[in-house]
């Protein structure tokens, strides 16, 4: 039965950003919080989110390896009639890091949907035989272009745009430039009537083109890695900085926090949120600065309806 | 510390095949129990398992794309001390089967450990960039032939050997050849002192070598993909034959369970088990007939020690 009362409905499957959390070879002093069972920090997989206007058939955007238990686990997700049958009619990628695609490789059983994302997503795919377990018999692959809008499913439009980014890591070779505006990262506006939200996992900076894009949202899902830029580094866990990986920080003066003072967004969300991450632990310091500044930290299987 | 009341531990991290149960698109009879929270059938992620002789270092046979939470739930895989670190030192896949390679995709993070396959399976591997989240600088590949045992991890020894089997549905072309004897497919034995299992996913019929190297094992874990070779089509779920997937049944005068009579084996245990199998089902007349025949049918989680 169709949905009457929300106009775009999004799930929010994974939260996580890549390795999920705790992630499997780390005990950094959040990942160990959660492998002691510390009920301060809940278990996230990584960031996909899946959308609808009628509540009957959903588009993911991304794919998370962990996509089958994130399926599992959100009954409108569920197949609903026939011996075989799924309420994903679509999947849309934002860029081809591991973690928004390899759920890809768990989505076959000759199962039907429409598969979108930049032609340069798209040739990385078709790079990748293993990615042939989508048939092209019955998974169709369309490929759509920055600042262009469709239809991704059923009564929800799409429109992909760039951000400060860069390429996937396991397509790095030599010198990496971490704030391109290209196919490599993009942000995803979604509409349903006049309802709107803006879904930016990966974001090295802000620009006037995104605060502009953000303006007015009623909802806005924002690239929540790390609290701090040399996070990974005071943890102890990597020699990378969030800005060499693509991401800008939560904190400080060019933080996300600091960047969207002054935008008209109707509800802030943070996804995509790395293992280090003190935001992770209820009633840190840094969570309570983050909520203070009107920001919501996601966890999988919240759900925001417009 | 050390384990010193096992020579050898194996653990069955998956016991599912490919695309676990319930499986996402599916309403067959056995998958509709588990959207229906049945209390007579458990869910069941794809079939890996773990294998130790000291309980500190373990190695994986095969990774399932859900591998994350397949570590998650057995606390042996859990990391132990530092700040990066890992149980699982090396990883042994049976062939380039989507269920048996995706999880690698997940292993990255700059973790080292050793990846063991067949020259056909590393090929595999090579041409599909995205296993190159694999940095080559930590996870070192050996290429294993047939035949001929090498140390796994630790205090166990492995040797593959082929089986009657199939190339990787994704690798399909043209007239597929389903029994043949190659790299295609193989089964793992198990070494740890005098203590031995012996791991076949898949096979798709018994021959006089598999016999001979069945004798004698303290446990096999064995091909349990489907009741009847007919039974997908039966479930209204496929137009394949069990024997055309590469799997023989369970039942029938072709079947395992026959095929294994007056084979002496201490355990048998049937892994691998497809979501359309109605011995998934507490008490059904054909997981009755299968212990009957004095077989384990597989949970996520079963733990045999030797």
């Amino acid at each position: 039965m169709p949905d009457s009362t929300s106009r775009l409905r999004l799930v929010v499957l994974g939260s996580a950003a890549g390795g999920g959390f705790p992630q499997w070879n780390c005990r950094c002093p959040v990942c160990t919080l959660a492998w002691e069972g510390d009920p301060r920090v809940r278990r996230r997989t990584q960031t996909s989110v899946a959308v609808s206007a009628d509540g009957e058939r959903w588009a993911l955007v991304n794919c998370a390896p962990e996509i089958l238990s994130q399926i599992q686990a959100v009954p409108a997700l569920h197949p609903k009639g026939g011996r075989r049958h799924t309420p994903v009619a679509s999947v849309l990628l934002t860029n081809a890091d591991i973690d928004h695609v390899a759920g890809l490789l768990s989505l076959r059983e000759a199962q039907g949907f429409r598969l979108f994302a930049t032609p340069a997503v798209q040739a990385v795919l078709r790079a990748n035989s293993a990615f042939d377990v989508l048939a092209e018999t019955v998974v169709t692959r369309h490929e759509v272009t920055l600042g262009s809008s469709f239809e991704l499913v059923d009564g929800v439009s799409a429109e992909i745009f760039p951000v400060p980014g860069k390429i996937a890591l396991y397509l790095e070779k030599g010198d990496v430039e971490t704030r391109v505006e290209g196919e490599q990262t993009i942000g995803v506006e979604l509409r349903a009537g006049d309802a709107r939200i803006v879904f930016v996992p990966g974001c090295a900076a802000m620009t006037d083109a995104l605060r502009q894009r953000l303006e007015g949202a009623d909802a806005v899902l924002f690239d929540g890695t790390v609290w701090r830029d040399d996070e990974m580094i005071a943890s102890g866990v990597g020699t990378k900085t969030g800005a060499r990986m693509g991401h800008m920080a939560m904190s400080g003066a060019a933080g996300s926090i600091a960047a969207f003072d002054g935008i008209a967004v109707g509800r802030k969300v943070y996804v995509h949120i790395n293992n280090t991450n003190p935001v992770l632990i209820d009633g840190s310091p840094e969570r309570s600065a983050a909520e203070a500044a009107g920001w919501d930290i996601a966890e999988d299987g919240m759900e925001i309806r417009l």
